[in-house]
């Protein structure tokens, strides 16, 4: 079988950190991979030394996912080649307070990617969708469980707003032209390679001071984080049970409540930098639109028998290792 | 009291039909009031033609409301005039089947406009925010009651998935810079002037031809219906009772399950056209995107003491009357 026959996946944000640790397995099911990346996170040094990646069977398209020509161009491009099968969407700014400051961010890298996607998949006949949704949808519920059944959604975020946003159109879509879409509420996921978020952030500042470590708050934000690994094979085990189902919508997470910021911290100073000392800001939030605790339900997820292989602390741990060694520490 | 000193109320998609008939109710508080709005289904002679209508305290722009440009020149000009205390937010593409061939529709005139209504908000520092959002933000539930604490919300039109993203960026934005904010979830609504609606597309067609009246759909889908005097009435209520509280989430409808369209297409006939005969069509959604049945509760809307004049059966058959005097029937 050559590679023009074999299934095709899309993935937009390809090249980023859950794109580069997807590859791998959709190699596994013996598909092509087109990944469709503006390269602003991602990188071709990060999708070339992906673990299974080779040239033959995974294709790098260097574009604007929320320019609708580019996208128009691409899918009529791929679809020329082949069946496209399926699209994993993760094409989103991930740069969460960059959208407090200027919400056109969010609207551009996160919403209107989603869109115009659709649009594409709609005019190209692809019917099933895997979505890289967030649990910052949910917004500050305080000690509420997160389950999906919950309302009103109040993200506190512009990238919580948007990611909702495209729940919503994807959902719309879905009643006219979609065969499988599963809609996953992602948790902080950790792993390399790193692109952004707390663990990259602390080893980047103690590379530059490494006597000490400032952190934003007071470091008592509490959250649940997933390793890439774990949240990959969760998503697999969710396509591959709701085949029949039209949308679904799954928080994916961890079974534990989660670490807190200090926690993170001083794990990472004793890898890094043992002598440095850590300095807290003041108040439970890390910045505006940060949640400071998040109790997030993953039953429905565990209905489909799926189990992480580390909790938070491990997931944090093995994390902060890999992305050390990822930064030369 | 000149009217330059008193608080500004700006209705965007103002000269349509609900902002018209909040005019009067808005007059009684001593306000100038700013309407903003595209003309593409609101219009002049409406505004002019609204009880309490004065052309000292009502001004129209005619602007587009998701050209961020016209927006910030509107908001520049009126805050130069006055200090503006509030905005309604009713400006969006009312033609739910339009959306669903064209999803560019929704984007632009139901979500751009309130994405960009923000970035006005935020620049001019106006702090309260009244917001029609619709009870298509649910979906298709089913026979469960649509309560506000209910999720996930899955749209199945363009039209409720970008009121519900609309919500969602307002919430982000609560989130920073609002004081109040409350987010109305619309029923049906019917009354006069009407632009668009199954009750004026009845007479329309009637008008043609006055012998038969077709019918999308079996007629059995079933909605409620408040008179639009019966929902300013509750949101002025909330309006009234929320001042504290920063975001708040309510289902606006009436008391009971509604009337189905066979029901309200006979009270047409009944009224404008005797011995018409009503041709049914197939499957009970008159359209992709429209929900069969509604279990809509207002029990929230309740507790603030609200209770509405008259019930769905009410309503309609007032609107019928209203709308057949406003066509010359």
């Amino acid at each position: 079988m050559n590679s023009i026959q074999k299934p095709i996946s899309i993935i937009t944000g390809g090249a980023g950190f859950i794109g580069v640790n997807l590859i791998n397995h959709l190699l596994q099911e013996d598909r092509t991979i087109y990944l469709l990346d503006n390269m602003s996170r991602g990188s071709r040094f990060f999708v070339e030394n992906a673990p299974g990646y080779n040239e033959d069977c995974v294709k790098i398209l260097d574009i604007d996912c929320a320019n609708p020509d580019s996208m128009y161009q691409a899918f009529k491009s791929i679809s020329h080649l082949g069946v496209i099968d399926e699209v994993w969407h993760l094409a989103a700014n991930s740069d969460i307070p960059a959208g407090i400051l200027d919400s056109k961010i969010d609207l551009k890298d996160t919403f209107l990617t989603t869109f115009y996607l659709l649009e594409a998949m709609k005019i190209f006949g692809v019917k099933r969708l895997f979505f890289a949704s967030s649990s910052a949808v949910y917004g500050d519920f305080g000690d509420i469980s997160l389950v999906e059944s919950l309302g009103p959604l109040l993200p506190i975020s512009n990238y919580g707003a948007m990611k909702l946003s495209s729940e919503a159109i994807i959902s719309a879509a879905s009643e006219v032209f979609f065969d499988q879409v599963c809609i996953f509420r992602f948790p902080n996921v950790v792993g390399v390679p790193a692109t952004h978020g707390v663990i990259l952030d602390f080893i980047n500042k103690l590379i530059v001071t490494p006597e000490s470590l400032s952190v934003l708050g007071d470091g008592s934000q509490q959250k649940a984080y997933l390793h890439v690994e774990d949240l990959i094979q969760a998503m697999l085990v969710v396509r591959a049970a709701c085949i029949k189902k039209i949308i679904q919508v799954i928080n994916i997470g961890p079974l534990d409540d989660g670490v807190t910021v200090k926690w993170i911290s001083e794990q990472v100073v004793k890898r890094v930098s043992p002598s440095a000392k850590i300095q807290y800001g003041v108040g439970n939030k890390g910045w505006v639109g940060d949640v400071p605790k998040f109790n997030y339900s993953t039953q429905k997820l565990q209905s489909f028998g799926w189990k992480p292989q580390l909790n938070s602390a491990g997931a944090v741990n093995q994390a902060i290792h890999e992305i050390a060694l990822q930064l030369g520490k």
